[in-house]
Parts: C-alpha cells; sequence; structure tokens
C-alpha cells in the first residue's frame, strides 16, 4: 500500500530520510536543458534546490557550465567543485566583502544590485572585476529596481559602467508572483508581462549607457510553461530539477516528474478519523503549505513507491498538519486498513527546496547516498 | 535603530546568525522551576526546544534531574550529557527498536504508547525494564488513545500490566490545542478540561489495574498561564525557555521574555513600499506563521537589541514574507531612515523551537558560542 513495507525497505530506515529518484531528476534536468536549447536562451540553473556537487554534475553532462546560486557559501561550495562562471541571485551581501572579493578572484562572478549604496560599496571595495546584474522588480515586489523607476535605472547603469572592474551584465528578474498563479494561463500572462516590462527598462538603460544589455529570467512555473522566448537571453530556474506538490497544483509538472519525497516512520493510525500520524514533522517536512483543489491547506501528499520509482501520488491523503515532529496524514478508508503502525510512509513535499534543505543527504532508490554541502 | 550597526556588531556577523540571551533563558528557567516547585508538581521539562547540553546544565542549577525529548536520537545525545532519567514524549516508533534497548540498559527511559499493536512489539522485543505512559488525547486530536475510549484504555492498561519489564507510569497528554487560544481564559479552560478527562480516564485504568497511575500535562500556554495543579503529578513544558511571538500574542510570556533572535543582514530598502529585506529566509527563521493583533499573518517582529539584551519589540514591524532566503519586512518610516543596506536586522521568531533546528549552534550577546546536538 501507500508505504515501504518491510521487504520495501532495504535500506533499514529508522527516522525521517530524504528519497530521491534519480531517474526522474535526471530527466527533468535534460528536458529543461533541451527546452533551453530549442528556444536558443543561455541554460544557468539555479543550484539552491539541490545543492549537492553529484547533482550538479548531471547537469554538465547535459551541456550546462553556468549556474546561479542563492548565497556566497553555495558559490564556494561549488566553486570548490569546479564551476567557473557563477551568479548569485540574491542582492549583494556588503557584510561578505571578504567572501566576494576571494571568489571573484577565482571564478567569473556575477552578483545583484538593486541599489546606489550597494553599487557604491562594490566600487569601493573591491579590487577583482565582477559582472553586476541589476535586479528588476516587474512585479514581484520582493527586491529589484521597479521596471517603472526610470531615473534611477539609469543612475545605477551609469554608476556600474563608471566604474573599471563592474561590468553591467544585464537585467535580471524573478517573477515569484507566478507562484500565486491559479492557472496556467494566469502564469503565462505573468510571464509575458514581466519579459516586456524588462524590455522597457532596458531600453531605459541603453539610452544612457550605450551598452547592450542581456535580460535574464528565471522561475520554475514560467519556464516549465512558457513557449515564447522572445527577447530572453537566459533562464534561471531551480526547483524543476525535483518539482513538489505546488508545483503539481500548479501545472507546471507531473505528479511523475516529482523527485524527492520523505519517507517517514508511521508512528499512529486512528481509525475513526481516518488519519496515521507518521514521524515527519516541520522539521523533516519544512512547514510549507499549499491550498490543494479542494481548498484545504495541505503540507504533502502521500505516495506509494513501485521499486524503482517514487510512484504514483495518493492525492485523497494530504499532510493536513504539520507540529515539530509529528505530520498528521488523512487516509480514504480503502488504504488505511493496509497501513500499520511500524510501516514507512511516504511523502511528497509542498516546497521541495525547503524540505531538501533540513537534511545534509539524499538516499537514492538504489540505496546510493549524495551529499548536499 | 532596529538593527545591531557596525559598532554593534563586535561578532563580525555575515550571514543569518541565531542569538541567545543568556539571561533571559535563565531567568525563564528558574521562573518554571520555581512555579512547578511552589505548585508541588514534579517538573520534567522538554528539552526538544534548545537541544543543548549546555542550556540542560542550566536547567540541572535550578535543581532539575530528571528531563523529556521527542526523538529517540534526542535522547541518545542527553543520556551521553549525564541525564538519567528521560521520557521520549512520541508514540513509540518500532522501527528503532534497537536505540530503545541500548537506552533502556543505562537510563531510567520513559516511552509513549497510544496502540495496542506497539505495547505487543515492545512486550515482544525489548529485553530491559521501560517505564510506559498511556498517551491520551484530551482534545488536540493528534495522537493518543481517546479519554472518553474506556475499552482502549482499559486493554491497554491491562496489556502493559501482563508484561514484566514494562512499568504502567501513567496518563500523559499535550494539549497542543492551546496554541489555537485566542484568550488567556480559553487557555485556562483547555487547561481544566484536559486535567479533568486526564483523572476520568484515570479513574477507568485504576478500575481494572489496581495501579495509581501518574497525571503528566506539559505545553507552554497552560503551564505559563493556569494556578491550579490539583490532580497534576508532572508538567513538561518546553518552550518556554526561549518563548516566542506566538507565545507573546497568545499572552504566556512578555516581550522581554524572549530569548533567542536571527540577526539578519540588511540586504535591500525600499521606501515607496516601507520595507526592508534581509538575508534571513525561510531555512533561517522556518515557516511557522502566526495572525498578528491586526489578522496579518507574520513570521516573526523587529527587535531593537540594546547591548546586553535583545531588547525591545518594533510591534509596527513585522516581517510579512518569506521566501527560500529572503524575508521581508515592513518598517515605519520613523525609523526605516535609520536602517540602511549592510546593518544586521534582528527578528524574533514566531515559534523559536522551528527557528533553532536550524542552526548547530547559539551566538550568546557576549559572544560565546553554545553548541546544539
Amino acid at each position: 500500500m501507500a508505504s515501504i513495507t518491510d521487504q520495501d525497505n532495504p535500506w533499514g530506515i529508522q527516522c525521517p530520510t530524504l528519497l530521491l529518484d534519480t531517474q526522474r531528476a535526471r530527466r527533468n534536468i535534460m528536458a529543461m536543458a533541451g527546452k533551453a536549447r530549442q528556444a536558443g536562451v543561455f541554460f544557468r540553473p539555479h543550484f539552491k534546490s539541490h545543492q549537492s556537487a553529484v547533482v550538479g554534475q548531471w547537469f554538465r553532462e547535459c551541456g550546462v557550465t553556468a549556474i546561479t546560486v542563492s548565497s556566497l557559501s553555495m558559490a564556494e561550495y561549488f566553486a570548490n567543485h569546479g564551476w567557473r562562471d557563477l551568479t548569485v541571485a540574491f542582492p549583494v551581501n556588503l557584510l561578505e566583502m571578504d567572501k566576494i572579493q576571494k571568489l571573484a578572484a577565482r571564478i567569473e562572478l556575477g552578483l545583484l544590485v538593486d541599489s546606489l549604496p550597494a553599487v557604491e560599496a562594490l566600487a569601493r571595495s573591491l579590487q577583482q572585476r565582477v559582472k553586476v546584474w541589476l535586479k528588476v522588480d516587474t512585479g514581484y515586489r520582493r527586491t529589484g529596481v521597479g521596471w517603472n523607476q526610470p531615473a534611477l535605472l539609469q543612475a545605477l547603469a551609469i554608476a556600474i559602467t563608471r566604474c573599471d572592474h563592474l561590468e553591467l551584465a544585464g537585467l535580471l528578474t524573478h517573477s515569484g508572483h507566478s507562484y500565486q498563479a491559479r492557472s496556467r494561463d494566469e502564469i503565462l500572462s505573468i510571464h509575458r508581462q514581466s519579459v516586456l516590462r524588462l524590455l522597457s527598462a532596458r531600453e531605459v538603460i541603453e539610452s544612457v549607457s550605450g551598452l547592450r544589455c542581456k535580460i535574464s529570467v528565471g522561475d520554475t512555473p514560467t519556464c516549465s510553461l512558457a513557449e515564447d522566448w522572445a527577447g530572453v537571453d537566459e533562464i534561471r530556474p531551480g526547483n524543476f530539477v525535483f518539482f513538489d506538490v505546488m508545483q503539481l497544483l500548479l501545472g507546471s509538472c507531473r505528479a511523475e516528474d516529482i523527485a524527492v519525497a520523505v519517507a517517514c516512520p508511521v508512528i499512529g493510525k486512528y481509525e475513526q478519523r481516518r488519519q496515521i500520524v507518521v514521524y515527519g514533522g516541520a522539521v523533516h517536512l519544512a512547514k510549507e503549505s499549499t491550498p490543494d483543489p479542494q481548498g484545504r491547506c495541505i503540507y504533502g501528499y502521500l505516495t506509494v513507491p513501485d521499486g524503482g520509482s517514487l510512484g504514483r501520488v495518493v492525492s485523497s491523503a494530504p499532510v493536513v498538519s504539520l507540529s515539530q515532529e509529528h505530520g498528521v496524514i488523512d487516509v480514504p478508508a480503502t488504504e488505511l486498513g493496509t497501513i500499520e503502525i511500524g510501516d514507512i510512509a511516504t511523502i511528497l513535499p509542498v516546497h521541495s527546496c525547503l524540505t531538501c534543505a533540513l537534511y545534509r543527504r539524499y538516499l537514492c532508490l538504489d540505496g546510493r547516498e549524495i551529499t548536499r554541502m
């Protein structure tokens, strides 16, 4: 049933364990790399989702040479594993100038800025040459210069081009509001709007700098669904390597694309309320929720592994609450009879990036372990 | 202002860092130990909140000799640090029978059960003597035998007493639904109801076992607020050691009792929408939210450290969204002018247990570091 039972637990799992379906992950990588190639856009995948040199190698095998990360420690880790062209897609943290300096001396380093104080600090403190991307806010309202703030865009472009060791690489956005979309059309509309806004911001900048700026976009929902890449030079999706329940419900992947799950010991079974409780709580799954099609707030779905893969999703068996170490799962009566205390229940996470961040290694379905940074 | 600025950052913080105000934590421990002593109840604090041998030592200095943990690995860690009387307040995980066996051989070990299969497995597999608590559900509906399921309560008590190496210790509950309460009266009413339900379940059990069973309760809201402990033998609160924004809003602590915070570099400042963005996201704060008094969903509050302590809460500056590495904070215009990119913003977490679980050490306000398990 919906568990790896004794005979299906050849690795002797005793505690919540992060499982990785390598076939699915490699298929996801190949598909996105192929899509970028066909569209003629440069593929600079975000490695914050997997944070593993071994998984990075699978990208290399698909022709990837340049990557995105979200912190300088991640940049150091991947630089130590042979990556030579990295963008840190996070507004520059001025408190880590020493790390920036050291990294810029050994790799081609891209940084993000969205303010004059940040550009001035880089101009003042850095000796090494770095690429600088202008982070543009095209509607997400998290970080970035507003696409419709021409004076600030121009002032930043001028400040960057005035400094010898700063190279204006282009304009970069993350349309994170695509995660709030509730239909494929809405996601595609966010994509089109973001690209148009970036192109408009570029015109403003090119009119004062005279430089040709690149356009970089990247979030898994739009990169998975969009077909029209006119105007875009580079894409930076990350989550697609594993996908998750949130992407499934957004329509950006199929259930059989989800490549990670958490194997959790069943520690309680409650027939009256048709629930099981697993050893697997917020510290094992991460407390990210999403509304399911019935509007309930859920934290994951039970899945039925079938030997070689993470198998099929049981969408009638959602994780309905998480405390520190407990996960509570609704289970239909038909399935409940086949689950016993001491079984392993396997749960697909709502947001795989946050779930994986809680572990130091992946257990592959063939028993091999893969470490993370 | 609401930050540790350069001169206030003597430890050179560069990345999100967990801060611990040791004076507040020690005061919280003393207060709860004193309350238990006065009430004549045994104090078996839950160590899942801090997971640190050093913090454990502060409890020892207040006379604590027995503790609660939520996993066998936590039990092993504290057993290795000299604790000899531990209850694992989590329904027994049958997949860890080897660890149970080894622990039971070296310490006084208490386990939780709420099902016949679990009791039978313990009876069958264990050679060592263990204490067994019946986990009772008094209304939280997470785990436990229903307080109003007399047949199951009796069957479990009989099965336990029939087995030589299982000792029926008593009835134990966690009234986690107190976290959903919205007033002090509601919390006190949950406390009274839980105790009455446990006493009723005990009568049912004593009528067949003839044994005197202990009553153990433990959640920070009720243990902080209740004064009437009639009928209760033992309390097991944990979160109170650090408290957090959730407890503050529940009314179970004061702002000046909150003993942990996360120091986060400011990486963006957005005057138009009166927000700052910090390097400090879901992987640094944990994505737990709570409604604030205005009904907004918040993920923490900015605080203003004042040298020796974590200082005062800025309740007009809530963390309003978290992504993987970013935290977005609303900041009133009056404070915004004093914050610059490159400053450190200090954030009080919504749920300190989950936040602390993301770190391997605490940085105390005197610069000392304390490790976690």
